[in-house]
């Protein structure tokens, strides 16, 4: 019976557990990668953990989210990493130079290798042949320290790729396609493993757009084979030693499975308000007031040489801004050298730094009401910084179609094909990386730079065997973590100060939730089903973590933010009898006995004390998660003699 | 006896009055130019102004300030500016276009014409040999709709250039020269007038960026002759048709002068936190954090030639986040074209829009304590968005130097000189222009479209004869216009929202300045020594509009504000007696009576009804000022028939 891709690479790479789907393993961890504003958070865990250097192949810190600037807290944020970088041998990447996955994928991806990122668009990496999984800050400290990254075994989604796409559809396409098929829930437990004859047609440029934007099928990860066009692109990347040949057998054996035929697709949109709205173009006129072209998933080369041949000579819309950002400097130094940028300011387009920009809202928030097309991953509710916009999200070639015309365009009306020569050589200038000393003397001299604004990572106490606090706040269902920890252009540049960041905690829901935390020394949390769902921002559970939430008893959670309950030392419980939800009044007092023993068993009977009666709640974690419980987190733990033993 | 440039162009534009030091004289408006942040408040005025179009030649409404758009209000000023010029025959400039002094200079300035802009910057144009005033919204809403500008005849300094400029010595050192001799105090009550040999020189480029920074020595404005070299920029600018040759009469009479020796002049740098505080590149090494090149100072083709010839090849220094904003978009798209660009990001800099930018702490905010070289035009402490940042002020020429070393760098240790050629030809592209429709149909059917941050315009009330209000706000001396209308990234979206912007009135000084009001009805605020100096801003007026303040008794005034306060119709009268200010308390309550009458003769008799006491105070206005204090505001009396015939 063959073996897919994905567990060819995970058995290569496999330290702990048995490879079967379910199971809890431990990978090596052989690369990673940070992004600012996750990535303050991860440099304080890794600086707690008191290691000399990281024991990865290459760790790189990324800057690309918090960029405007607008005060110091930015500013501070980049310097604390570049330090915390020099320090510890990791590469810094400087502002300006791109955006960490298009970076990636230039400079240091490798097919058969994994590699854990601090950011929800890792799997941009599966484009290469790698497992590439997007983590939370404290797994990726870990996996920079320790080398080694859990996971459940997941299953794996085959997606067979059958003929070649028609002129004027592309990669984004078929993405879109996938989304619209399986839902933003049908990844979920998945990697999305692509095959077939359709493949032979796709540059690692448009396998990157589809593994990036797998991220929102809730997908593990996504992946390619590595083959002779992956061999081609780091040739072309002055890297192609870094290649091997990397296929499924050919008898492999998958759990689901997808084919799409790529003659049939046509350019597709998603709708407002979720990627998983897709429709064809439709030929009601939808008038646009911005387009965006960049963010991880289409600021490659190719993307901004296809909108070149469509802009050139020509004028984009007076009623439109069309705003630019290039995935890496090396592609704004190709397309400044090729004429291809002058095209883009002869049309009139706003041209942005290389960065994630207005994909995660730091800038070109649209106008009120107002419409906007984009190249990105993602179209909720106000991610754009508006929160009544409207965001379609398209393939480059229908967002510059739509920029001549200043409505929703079909890019098959542009006429004749477009065909993009992928380059002899890509630019491969290293002018924005600090790579680390490597004198070990002067890493250990670094001085790693602290502004006003980072303050020290909050630090879980010990299990206690009894724990005795009030219920002080109760939700509905479908708690989001923007509800715990809200996001917006405002809150980004707090990401480094949880002091700061807990004055926000649950604001969509009570205005007082950190005072009610003082005022009753910490507390339980009592939520209903879905709890915790969304983004996998770890400030979810540190939030709580800081302001001493002992335990979380749901309905039901979300399994990211469990998971960074249990690394937080927050005890996430679950009702055995959702009825007894009902039976709990915020400022009742609950009191936990026998905790550890509790958890061994997976089974808690939690008194009432106010209401002077009792319920039973389950825990449902590995050996491992209940480790971290005792130990009061996952960084107490992962510095402990038993982890390291 | 013969006449200086400024008075000939003034004499040739004159409509009222005696051209005579001292006098108040009404011009011909032929050019005005809004940017957006003070642009959405002079529309507004436009707006209620009911014209159909403006009367001047041209009027331009650029967009270069609020481009971050972090939330929705930006777009909705740019939509808001981009109707109500469609609507009054304005050409709009979108954003990503280009600095609106930068893009005046290029396509629409002309020798000879008046020019008065919303932007203190506005002097820009006389490089052009224009006279060109900074003015407030409402004065330049006034000039579109009605012709005409209210201005006190100016005297005149002669600044006489001797000699030629050593290699590695620019502009930007003899205007940094001009300051450390002057002072920023040095201009007022001035326009400067340059002359002599060494002018010959110098480009309109370099011509640009002196009467751009003269605005720092306090000048009405600053001028240079039009001549050949003038002829010469309009010819490559495409439009030779608006040279024509306008030099003083050799026998000119100046009212002061200051000669200059070019061959003397070293690099310079303004110290923190004053632009006057100027000092020769030190031979301490000062390390650097950041370098940012651009701003309506230095953001012309030569600055960004220059730097492109220096950088070649090169690398910025690690440490240096070096950051690049050039002028316009045809600058951009030439140094596209003609590879600067490719080696600005291929040496490792950071390119930003072609905007105003870091210069005004939009964006790029240097790191707590960082050290900032910055080719603008103002280093006052927390301009850059850092309050513990220090700036520095100096050349291009300094900047790219610094830049390779990481610290303040003389230039002229680069070695031999370089020598830019002008281009054959600018580029004149058009595309982010909107040039109002011809129809006078088309115009009146646009609907300008006000977003839900955009709200009326505050409109004072006619004059009453007895003003009986309470003193709510007793202040020190030397208040600012920033106490009175804070301004920073967060606040400044806030501009087209007075109601918004009125709860931070005066909060650098008490927190509830709003609510004294409110609770009140209004008030009398009394101001020490120097009330209302800084900026020109006239929100500092229109707030206390908006909140009900009927007058201001100060031991003196800030030129510009005063002239704010009575545009806005609030009465500005001055101690006779300076010792009466120690007499009065907060929440006293006074009475002015006989008000117009008591205006008309300068001198008033306040009672203190707390006190049961009186005393002395005058007002010093001219017979226009009185009647827009007895209309209730500029914008009613600009609109009465009084005015109009």
């Amino acid at each position: 019976m063959g073996m897919s891709l994905t567990y060819k690479i995970l058995k290569n790479n496999l330290l702990k557990g048995e490879l079967k789907a379910g199971n809890e393993i431990a990978v090596k961890v052989n690369q990673t990668l940070t992004q600012d504003s996750t990535g303050t958070m991860a440099y304080l865990q890794l600086n707690a953990m008191n290691v000399d250097k990281v024991v990865t192949d290459i760790s790189v810190a990324y800057v690309d989210h918090n960029m405007l600037q607008s005060s110091f807290e930015n500013a501070d944020d980049h310097e604390f990493i570049k330090t915390s970088a020099a320090k510890h041998n990791i590469v810094f990447s400087k502002p300006g130079n791109g955006i960490c996955h298009r970076l990636h994928l230039e400079k240091f991806g490798k097919p058969g290798k994994v590699l854990i990122g601090s950011d929800s668009h890792t799997p941009t990496g599966g484009g290469l042949g790698m497992i590439a999984i997007g983590a939370g800050g404290l797994d990726v400290a870990i996996g920079m320290a320790r080398g080694l990254y859990y996971l459940k075994v997941p299953k794996v989604y085959n997606i067979e790729l059958r003929g070649k796409l028609k002129p004027w559809v592309s990669a984004k396409d078929i993405i879109l396609y996938v989304l619209k098929e399986l839902t933003v829930k049908g990844g979920v437990g998945f990697v999305m493993e692509y095959t077939g004859e359709g493949i032979k047609s796709l540059s690692v440029e448009d396998r990157a757009t589809i593994t990036n934007m797998g991220a929102e099928l809730g997908a593990t990860t996504s992946i390619f084979p590595s083959d002779e066009i992956t061999r081609d692109f780091l040739k072309k990347q002055s890297r192609e030693s870094d290649f091997i040949e990397l296929l499924p057998d050919a008898d492999a054996v998958y759990d689901k499975k997808l084919i799409v035929n790529l003659d049939d697709l046509v350019p597709l949109a998603a709708f407002p308000h979720s990627p998983d709205n897709v429709h064809e173009i439709p030929d009601e006129k939808i008038k646009v007031d911005q387009i965006a072209i960049g963010s991880c998933t289409n600021s490659s080369y190719s993307d901004f040489m296809k909108l070149a041949k469509i802009l050139d000579g020509k004028k984009v819309h007076p009623d439109v801004s069309l705003v630019l950002s290039p995935g890496s400097s090396n592609i704004m130094k190709m397309i400044s050298e090729n004429g291809a940028l002058a095209k883009f300011i002869g049309a009139g387009a706003r041209l942005l730094e290389a960065a994630c920009g207005p994909c995660i809202g730091m800038g070109q928030a649209p106008k009120s009401n107002g419409i906007s097309l984009r190249t990105f991953n993602r179209n909720f509710k106000g991610r754009c910084g508006t929160m009544n916009a409207e965001v379609y999200l398209v393939s480059t070639e229908t967002a510059a179609a739509s920029a001549l015309t200043g409505y929703l365009t079909d890019p098959r009306t542009l006429g004749e094909e477009i065909i993009i020569k992928q380059p002899e050589k890509f630019e491969s200038s290293e002018n924005y990386f600090i790579f680390p000393s490597q004198d070990e003397n002067e890493r250990k001299n670094v001085k790693i730079v602290m502004g006003p604004n980072i303050k020290p990572f909050p630090i879980g106490e010990e299990l206690k065997d009894t724990i005795t606090k009030k219920v002080i706040l109760k939700t509905k269902d479908n708690v989001t973590t923007d509800d715990i920890c809200p996001s917006n252009a405002g809150l980004l540049p707090f990401r480094s100060n949880i002091p700061k960041l807990s004055q926000h905690c649950f604001e969509t829901i009570i205005p007082d939730f950190k005072e009610r935390a003082e005022k009753n020394d910490g507390g339980i949390i009592v939520g209903g089903d879905n709890y915790g769902q969304g983004s996998s921002r770890e400030h979810a559970a540190l939030l709580p973590l800081y302001l001493g939430i002992k335990a979380v008893i749901a309905k039901s959670f979300a399994r990211i933010h469990k998971a960074n309950l249990i690394n937080s030392g927050i005890i996430p419980l679950e009702f055995e009898n959702q009825s007894d939800y009902d039976g709990i009044d915020e400022y009742d007092e609950l009191q936990l006995t026998d905790v550890e023993n509790s958890l061994a068993k997976g089974e808690f009977t939690v008194k009432n004390l106010t209401k002077n009666n009792e319920f039973k709640a389950k825990f449902n974690g590995s050996a491992r998660e209940l480790k971290i419980l005792k130990y009061g987190g996952y960084l107490k733990f992962a510095v402990s003699d038993e982890f390291l033993n």
